[in-house]
């Protein structure tokens, strides 16, 4: 196919008419409900593809009653459970390097005691982010809440009724957040009608629509993980930069790092093979930071939920999370996880908004996509 | 704002995408139910912008009972109606000039007894198109049937239960069209989320999705209207085409021709002032012809209402509507106008998909829109 392209200069306006324009149409304060929403209801917030807050909406839950820190404990005990290690509490987040160059960077996974994790997190929320010791997240969202953590699953309802009832779906994946205010979770998006619970402590959510993805300055980034340098023992020689330490001769010998040791020294290691990931590099909190073009157009929903809260956060809004823990020093949430609807219009023209979008800024939105032939 | 374009020969991939996916995602058979939907089922439709259809849905409806010919000239009488008269049954349609300029033409909207508009569709369906006299349609659109129809709406509902339910709203407009088979309805689309019924006759629906508006060839053409030749009389010179017929010098005197005789002698005329509105210049049904390179992707979903069928017709949806009459010599239809939700992401989003599909066709999408400063 080949075009004449003599109005192409004017593609930028379509992609700032839609975030205008929409913005126009829309309030960027959130919807407050004080009960929950009915499925139809419900599947008219679905239809416009926008939030609502229920405030207190799950207070009567049993985790709401007997949710803490002892009791978490009490159920979970030693019980060995998946946790997202990091040095700043930025699990998949995006870093910049002396170059300028970009880093998507993901947490170093390892499993502990559950009753670690948790006395850890704790300790971490005491001495803040600047302390010592890296930043714990239970966060797995591989619908923990029916596999590691189904000792806590009973004092959760199995679904949601008014989405399972709209949606005619039962919940891909019910999960388990627990960390601290010293992680956040950078903006990114999910392909998954998503209703969030708050149980202790604070979340802070940052919101902006789909149609803002010219906004967001997705770029493809090469992938990278939190990994231990690898620990001294008599046999493996230490990493060559700690090896560059000079107070200390090649062949004195150390005793192996404690676990603790090795969560203390995480070091970024790009991923191999090499792996380039689409992702959001601009945050509407530092807005002058690795802005597009269509950056000022953007009108982020902010919300906070607190204890008791329930939020429905549509299918690929961009959100950018940040916690406050309890007095407890906890931060605990559930959410539910159901499928986006991929047949009628909405998926096929956000793709089309992300492809404009991309275009405008000069880039290909098929990058990085696997061959389609 | 200024951009590097260096992707833009992308973009009518993005647009191809669009529809190709949609195409993947969506099946271009109607959705046939057997009873209507509840509000939450009818809900889900919406919320995908997608068409189904109630066989036999409105079959209760009193007037299915009791509408036929002589019934509707018994309540209506000699009541004066508003119609829309063609010599070609192509009211808003797109007519080819000699030189290939195309026009908008609109029908000659004129007054009649209902008695005499009733008799004249079945007269014109007995003759058929190539017989003489224009083609009528009652067809003003403008809620009629709460209007100079009023003695007939008390055989219908006051509303659409499931829609007026779900939607939040009472119908804009509810209409009456009364035609026959030599009218055709070329291929538009309508800010309204649309529930038709089929009284009497047949109605055949070609659907296009919004996501295709890069197939229709929408151009900026100039809109006229059908009038009648000015009347001959004394006082009044023919019209210089009528009056270069030599067969008679000017000097002659003629009656002034008939009501009848007016409407058998339509002519096109540009509106004044000159207008052009934006309209769909591709036909699915002529596919070859004023087809834009996106046409081919395009997928019709085609759907006949027979009598007692209700359509759920999406807003935005493109449709070309063919009837057939029934064994009384017409075809009588009602529909319910609802407004579309401007509120979400749907409205901006197809308005993207339309301007990017305009520029990718080289033209532009603000064309013919008011200043907006």
């Amino acid at each position: 196919m080949t075009f004449n392209v003599p109005n192409m200069a004017k593609l930028p306006g379509a992609v700032r008419d839609l975030i205008v324009s929409y913005h126009e149409l829309n309030s960027t304060t959130i919807d407050e409900l004080h009960e929950e929403p009915s499925p139809l209801e419900f599947m008219r917030y679905v239809a416009r593809n926008r939030p609502f807050v229920v405030r207190k909406g799950a207070e009567s839950w049993t985790a709401r009653k007997v949710w803490n820190a002892k009791y978490l404990v009490d159920v979970m005990g030693r019980q060995l459970v998946n946790v997202a290690v990091t040095p700043h509490g930025n699990a998949d987040s995006v870093i910049e390097l002396e170059d300028d160059g970009l880093l998507f960077v993901k947490p170093y996974d390892t499993e502990e005691p559950f009753n670690k994790v948790l006395e850890k997190i704790q300790e971490k929320e005491r001495q803040g982010i600047d302390g010592p010791g890296p930043t714990r997240y239970a966060q797995t969202q591989n619908d923990n809440l029916r596999n590691e953590y189904m000792p806590l699953f009973s004092d959760l309802p199995k679904d949601i009724p008014f989405a399972r009832i709209a949606l005619e779906k039962s919940p891909d994946a019910i999960n388990l957040w627990l960390g601290n205010s010293c992680s956040i979770t950078a903006l990114h998006k999910d392909n998954y009608e998503n209703i969030y619970v708050q149980v202790l402590g604070e979340k802070h959510f940052t919101l902006l629509p789909p149609i803002e993805c010219a906004c967001v300055n997705e770029q493809l980034i090469p992938a990278a993980t939190y990994q231990p340098r690898e620990p001294a023992t008599p046999e493996s020689p230490r990493s060559p930069s700690a090896a560059s330490d000079n107070s200390m001769s090649s062949s004195q010998v150390r005793p192996a790092m404690t676990h603790d040791e090795v969560l203390d020294d995480l070091v970024v290691c790009l991923d191999e093979p090499e792996e380039n990931v689409p992702f959001a590099t601009w945050d509407p909190d530092v807005p002058s930071q690795r802005a597009t073009p269509f950056s000022q157009y953007s009108r982020a929903m902010r919300v906070t939920l607190n204890e008791g809260d329930m939020l429905y956060l549509p299918a690929l809004w961009y959100h950018k999370v940040a916690q406050s823990a309890s007095s407890e020093g906890i931060c605990c949430a559930v959410n539910y996880w159901y499928d986006v609807e991929f047949s009628g219009s909405f998926w096929p023209l956000c793709s089309l908004a992300r492809g404009v979008g991309l275009l405008t800024l000069g880039r290909d939105p098929r990058d990085g996509e696997e061959d389609d032939g």
